[in-house]
């Protein structure tokens, strides 16, 4: 059944039933057998960016749709609840457009963000290494002063689309190798360059659609033209994008709860025990009535976060809060959705199980939860 | 620090601003000492009442304030922050003007509601039985016809108000003994009539400034025009106020949470170990983060129910998972918040433990969260 | 490192070393691998079986060791921590072999028993069905009278060694077929009768090395000896033992919990970020104290349990405690353990997601914990 | 109904069976009204002591009954059941005889230990103060040579039994004022001391008859006699007292925690509610469940903590643990058990309000839970 929404505008309840349709038509059927080969799903991409779901809240100058990101979310949930690989590369596709859309050029966009924007050029987002997960002053990947461009010499990893992305939106040190966050910037570096490689995928216990690979930069050579915003200020680019990327993930966490939410609900009206539906008897109808509410409060924190995004306000601490709430409660409903199928949901014959494992990864992503704990207590600590 | 929020109106946010000031000046300064002496603040009601804060939600041809649900339960939420027993007294208050508010005739919204919503004539909200806590098909009150009127005999229990109120709204069976949830029938009761009285408040672990007593009804005879509604519609009625109820409840929770929270932090900023302020560790600083991660998510669910419930939808489940929510985590964040006081935070020279002591009557009042995951457990399975 | 315990006897140390070091030689190295590709280490049970690690619990006239309980599911939780299938598998096996060894004659003893603990017959437990999985009543398969000995036929589900085992304990009904828990009865079946197949293995999200299928019995004729017990005793047999075989899923619930506690612990030392170890932040530190907690309050409780067994004692309520209490830990403490590792935990290449997939099976097996929780509040009934 | 418990001798039997009778007879018909009045019970403390309840775990040889740790703490767990404040009086006065018992002169032991194991000198520990709960390093009291004596200058905070102790077991500085740990000594101090005095009582949330105050130390004096083991000494006498006071207060946890889940199963079978008990509804009968399942793991973890104390091996990080896990279910189990009584359980008709007020404290002393997660974490990371 579908969730009950309040949109602001007709025109997005019209996206949203799009989506939906998409959903049930393209991703649903394929998600499982995909998932299981880890086949990469290049050509939903295409077919998203077709239907306009790829730029939704970008201009429309440039062929975004110009969509508040209230209602750009709810597309990427709808996405995640089809098939978490799909609403994950939307929302990391979404967040390597921002820093050109945002900080870039108008000629840097004419050229670029249509292409990005239409499905035709997929994206990847070069910020993690091996020894910086969440430690910017660490970063070691240099991009050095050559002629007037750079050269770009060193290693990311965890990158969500690292090898099949056609432009990698990349930060990388330009300054002295101490001069921390101020002295990192980004650049915009297309697939096909010399030097530019992917490393083979992690093999991971979920998601393995979404490709995630280290990215290779040796000896790679980009223009003046590759430098997005100004030299230096890649870091707060970075933490501008991240903020708008954890609401992302908020949204495919509630996107995969709901599913696995939806799934076990089916279930406990189907299987029956002892003479009933088991979804009557109160140990499994209770657990069902957490799971829902916990959904629905997630939801409504990454709306609120959105909302005040869509306005101008500052919504970082609430980005993070969102993230954090979503992605803890998609992991303990999927774990709760493949209890409420008892040893059915331990197989791969249902969905569950699946959901299970991809949710664990959102706890993890932009900022593990730990992090999202570390950003929302200095907040806290700023406004006491 | 005041509770950033987007309010839909410039008239909403003066409200929200008048509320803070009636908090800060004529709430926060007696809550102590009057709780610890049990002591009601009847005046208070008068001044919120002159203040317009008695009958936001209601029709302004009666006296009230026409405010959408979005809003008076902002107010709500914030006179909680200041005084539970008040904020609570609002929305017990709201309650009580509800049935006739709603169902009433216009003769009868005209005689009554103008004293009801300018703060005269406080009212109480007579649904419970020892007997009948959750089960209405055990209601055992009956008001029987008696001329054109009624006699009504029988025991009300846990009556917030009772034996403070000006007027109660009653419910009470009509039917025969075995009519079930069809017999009832709500009536609106003065609290002058001989035979009303109230037995002797009950002694509680907090909110003692917000009188719970029994009221018992022996030969009170009404006239006709005490029937609110229909005859034997009482029990629609009655669920119908309790699903606003359970918002106004939300609402509370989530006021007394931000209360603790904010004391918390404030304290977590001054208080020193180690050589840090205890909120720069981790343990505390983490501890914060979830309590105001919780805090936040319980508000915006208690907002998207009551956006539902402005725009005429169905918002029976979202209220009951807003009360679930905001009342399971008004309790663990008041609990949290003595903990991060330590020694201190056990004593009444701080006010965490006696939020801690509110706290738990909320997860009880107006359908206890066993009901409310009942309330939600049948809706879902009702959906699916 | 190794966990302290204080064993009752010199002798138990010994079995206790002994199995640290076929777990440290034997199952360890080869783990990770058979379960990626799903195969079964038969060979490992002839191991254990020689080394006199399966019969532990049982008579040493048979071939057992007769050691207690407390000492038996020690060994069980080590086996669990290097491998979980074979935790699991020694657990399973045991349970089959309990109706024989305690309600079997002293033929049927000297006959099968000595194979049986020997590792040279392995066992598999038959008591689910699809449409009755915590349901006896529900229970279809039927044993009919034929000759001296009984026609079988039906469909066991969810069979752990289903296919690989050489001995299968089977519950069937011998009474009419509304005759409920008082017409079941229970039968020794050798694996390679006639009419006894084994169907496709499930696909499970873990554990893919610990074979489950149905199994499958086809016209299926065993002699009068087959018969363990009296006719029409075999649910409770078939309870008797699950008692048993709870403490057995408590005691791998704590070892694959301390295998991960032991990795995230060992990683969070090795691990820095922002210039310290992980494990000092306290983000980190009080998750691993909380972790560690749980599983030793686990373990306790299964020991509590199972002491009471040795002494005679009942234990049915605290066997239903321990296993509900050790497989909700372990859940939450893989699913920490994947966090502490981050990305890293998230792939293959380390064992902590293994351990989250296997983890959950248990919550599952052998009365999934919401039929432990009915259990524990009947138990807490009758006391009341 | 008394908790089933597998007793390591048969006088550990008799002593268990006297303590019920005692908390039955005694103790419990006085709880609820003492607790109201905040009447402070030392007349029981000496009926305690005459029935060699007092001394339990030391030597007989000054008067003490020479138990091992493993039944003192399930007399002290009997105590709290029928009453927290007797139980923990019994827990802090074994403290505060433990420097003198472990570390004193044959000469002091011979002096002071008859008395205060005998139930004549009741004791109080001293070792908080207002700027150092967790942080020794930052103690000022300071005790300085004084002739062959010490005079002693500061303030105590915290003290339970602070003004009606007759013995004052102290910790003050030394040495330099920034010897750190290393400064710090343990004195034995009368109470009856010139310059001694307590502040006027805590008033807590609960816990009213068990006294907590500041003790003030203006120029006391006392003799060489007074210091317990060497100077400079003090802080690891401290610690390693309060490994076992920790133990105390688990035990103290478990006894409150098993009182309200006794209080809430009764109610649970009389009150009805559709037709049922309400006890037999999943809502209620898992949350008893989960209930009796956390206080059994909470015992079990302090008896196991006590049996390695009482096998002379290290205990430090599992006595940490016990405290941890068994006030953290305290209040979960107290909060819950209001929850089953619902309105009932609000009031003071009713002990299980007194049992939430009273949980909240146990989380607080000897170290807050905050506290015992690093001791637990430190010792992990020591181990790793």
């Amino acid at each position: 059944m579908a969730v009950e929404r309040m949109l602001p505008t007709p025109e997005a309840e019209q996206l949203l039933e799009l989506t939906r349709e998409l959903v049930d038509k393209e991703l649903a059927p394929r998600a499982a057998r995909d998932e299981e080969e880890g086949a990469f799903p290049r050509d939903l991409f295409r077919t998203l960016g077709a239907a306009g779901l790829l730029g939704l809240p970008y201009d429309e100058e440039y062929g975004g749709s110009g969509q508040p990101y209230e209602v750009y979310l709810q597309v990427v949930e709808e996405l995640a609840r089809g098939w978490l690989a799909v609403g994950l590369g939307v929302s990391v596709h979404t967040l390597s457009c921002y820093p050109l859309a945002s900080f870039g050029s108008d000629a840097q966009k004419a050229e670029h963000l249509p292409a990005m924007l239409g499905g035709d050029r997929l994206g990847a987002y070069c910020l993690s290494e091996t020894a910086s997960g969440s430690d910017a002053a660490a970063m070691t990947t240099r991009a050095e002063r050559d002629g007037d461009g750079y050269l770009v010499n060193g290693a990311k990893a965890w990158i969500t689309h690292g090898g099949e992305a056609d432009h990698y939106t990349l930060f990388a040190r330009t300054g002295a190798p101490d001069s921390g966050a101020r002295g990192i910037s980004c650049l915009h570096v297309p697939a096909g360059v010399p030097g530019l490689s992917a490393a083979a995928p992690e093999r991971k216990m979920g998601m393995r659609s979404s490709t995630t690979s280290g990215v290779l930069f040796d000896g790679v050579r980009v223009g003046a033209d590759a430098l997005i915003g100004e030299e230096g200020k890649g870091f707060g680019i970075a933490l501008s994008a991240l903020d708008s990327g954890r609401l992302g993930i908020a949204a495919c966490a509630v996107g995969v709860a709901q599913a696995a939410l939806d799934a076990a609900l089916a279930y406990s009206r189907e299987r029956r025990q002892f003479g009933s539906a088991i979804g009557d008897f109160q140990g499994v109808g209770f657990m069902l009535a957490d799971m829902a509410t916990q959904v629905a409060a997630s939801r409504e924190l990454y709306l609120a976060a959105a909302r005040r995004r869509d306005a101008g306000l500052a919504f970082s601490e609430q980005a993070a809060m969102a993230k954090l709430m979503a992605t803890d409660t998609a992991m303990r409903v999927t774990t709760d959705a493949v209890q409420v199928f008892g040893g059915y949901g331990y197989t791969r014959d249902f969905p569950v199980e699946r959901y299970m494992r991809e949710a664990k990864v959102l706890q993890i992503v932009e900022g593990t939860n730990q992090i999202q704990r570390l950003v929302i207590s200095r907040h806290l600590a700023r406004r006491a």
